[in-house]
């Protein structure tokens, strides 16, 4: 299969917090953001693959920062890695002060989707290509991630994860 | 402030997948259950804590069954150890089978959660006393996700996250 | 068929109360109420019969409480009595306020179910085994309330309904 | 206060059933229809009274027809008798089938509603001067309806509904 | 077939406007007005064809008054001329004061919808019969839109639009 | 006030087609499409004026291609050109095969937002500085458009309304 580049597979979303998505502080409520991010990775997952795609995984998500109803909110996807019949996708997440068009980063996000056929069997997906600095970073911590991802669930031993281990042991 | 038990935060909240909030395969989107994830983690920890509570981060996920339409679907959420102002809610998503009434575990989830005053100010909450071993064994796991929180945000050094790292050394 | 206890058909269903739910005096709208106890009993019909089941009646509901806004729901629903092919569903619905967690009744209310095949014809579902007081009450109940039912309906002459006869002539 | 008609609060609101209302059977919720009721009945509550009104109370309701997905379903709603503060709703639901555009009966049910001040105190409504021979029958049996409903929670004897007991006893 | 009436597909659509549906400034979206409009507008046609329909264009719509949080809303659609399988549907919109219950215009709308086979293949409708003076001039005025809407998509020669020019030279 | 350009308003915002929001030939709702525009415009005629904008009118919008459940749709929304107080708003819609990624145009549609202050009163907006070719044709033709609702509204007379007029006289 012909590589892709994490352009081709680049999902923008924008949207408005409507009052239905806030908690009691008037800011989007953070299940509503990942319902969000889940839409948008998903598509950005298929355009990549030209499959029916399937969430397998979220990464550790931090909400740092509150979104208060009315912002403008842009989510933006794009395929970081893609694994034999798994993508990981970075989304980022910017908002928008409603009067002066401020635009700050709200989140980052990490969601792994599985390119799965009519029945629901994973099939093979394109090799990616990074081409900017900062596509070639995420490209390279992606594989730190899916051994930190392997050990956790306990399918790699934590000695075998090379790449990871040389986080915790400095040398 | 008196400790409380996990059981005072236990929130279950059963429901129907509808046709709104399915893929192309018919089964519950990703984003859907994280958001039904959040809305109950938050009800358990405004139970602990008596106070506003807004989602601090989601830690990984792993969505490895799918949950096809018409299921009934429980999530149930507690808190698993509470810090000075934040708490980890571990929630447990069970299915059932439309007909056989067979319950599988569909997904286990960590999300933390802050309190805060009508300001958004960050407020303490009381301490958690396990009583099972199960919340036994979540509340001592708790610290070490914490560890690993603050290791990947750049807020500990590797070297200082003692729990975390006896893991990959492994002796 | 085996005879069922109430507890395994208890559904709890617990949420919040969203703004999109609310009326201009910020409580929760009735017939919102009214959509949760459905989906709630539904399940608990289910639960009991392993069959899909459709709602057949609903019994007098009266709103004594208001609920409001950002207030947490519990929504118990349990099988109070079967009969042939259809089910009698108890359903309690607790209200907790927001800050001190303190819980009260906000409202009961009887819904009736019928089992029925996948082409909508009814069919037959176990029997009840109440245990509790409290469940051999309303299992008493249930008779009186179908007859109550079955004379409004213009189906039983009110002289034949010999439960709900005796409560108007007083002995 | 002016007498009002029920002409004067009749309201009409028709809609399609969608998917994301329909159950297994692919037939519109009970719960669904519960909830349109509402709305329309509060609706026809405002417009007799001009003041905000609360859902009080939901007669007995049976579901004798199911309402197919597509659909069209006209509810319409009018008060068919007012008391000092509260008033009945008779709500008759109408369905039509999506080719042949034949209308059938799909539902009847009965609402109560109270009118209530900005602050939630119930207040003084119209009387109603019913005017067909229809709207007179059903002005005449919410006197029966509210005295059985007064029986029901224990806030009248059954002795003294008077119009109640004569159904019982035959003449 | 059978030409039919203006009043034979005329459909109301009554209804509150939520919270959920309100920008910044507490009113009703335009674009959600634009749905409920699409949607009283598609059943006005079905009542017409008696089959499916799909919305085909919008004509000009102007949104000269808004519309409060609480208002109640009456959406009125019927046919205005229906062509050889296409219809034109005028729809009125009414709001009503919360507590004075004035009701005043709100907008007007035309939108045009095509009658389709299972396929989605275009299909004859009946001729529509006006009977009152307004919806004579509807009737009239159908053509010229019609007109229009063939010159602005290039599909007609404006030259030949001989009900249009006339307006733009004079006599 | 700064002229603006238009890719300092250009919205986009993709999101798939879901069950809920389909006809019974399962393609989009015209409604739904129509609700989606006005958000992604409502967001454009924000960034241009950083204002609380508000519906003002939706021009002629043609339903040409019908968008199936499922599929990607992204809407592009920019400022075409600014008034005193109003701007236009051109939409482009496309839709994505959901397996081969094809990518085909759905529709376009203009509509009008007014830039209001808090208390809903017209304010001023910046002036529009077109950029590439389909830029400036769509600024020129908004000119004409703007006289044809003039005219349309009885606002203009028609031999006013002198770029409009030349179209319907040929030379």
């Amino acid at each position: 299969m012909r590589a892709k580049k994490p352009s081709e597979s680049r999902t923008v979303m924008t949207d408005m917090v409507l009052p239905s998505e806030t908690n009691p502080l008037n800011n989007l409520f953070g299940g509503e953001l990942l319902a969000r991010m889940d839409r948008a990775a998903s598509i950005a997952a298929r355009r990549h693959s030209r499959r029916i795609t399937v969430t397998a995984s979220v990464n550790h998500v931090a909400f740092n920062r509150s979104v208060p109803l009315g912002s403008v909110v842009t989510v933006e996807a794009s395929v970081s890695r893609a694994f034999k019949t798994s993508m990981e996708i970075f989304i980022d997440v910017w908002m928008e002060d409603r009067f002066t068009g401020e635009r700050t980063k709200a989140n980052e996000a990490i969601y792994t989707f599985v390119a799965v056929d009519d029945t629901g069997i994973p099939t093979e997906v394109p090799p990616l290509q990074p081409e900017t600095e900062l596509e070639k970073d995420r490209f390279d911590a992606a594989l730190r991630r899916k051994q930190l991802s392997l050990v956790l669930a306990g399918k790699m031993k934590p000695s075998d994860a090379t790449e990871l281990k040389a986080l915790f042991l400095g040398d």
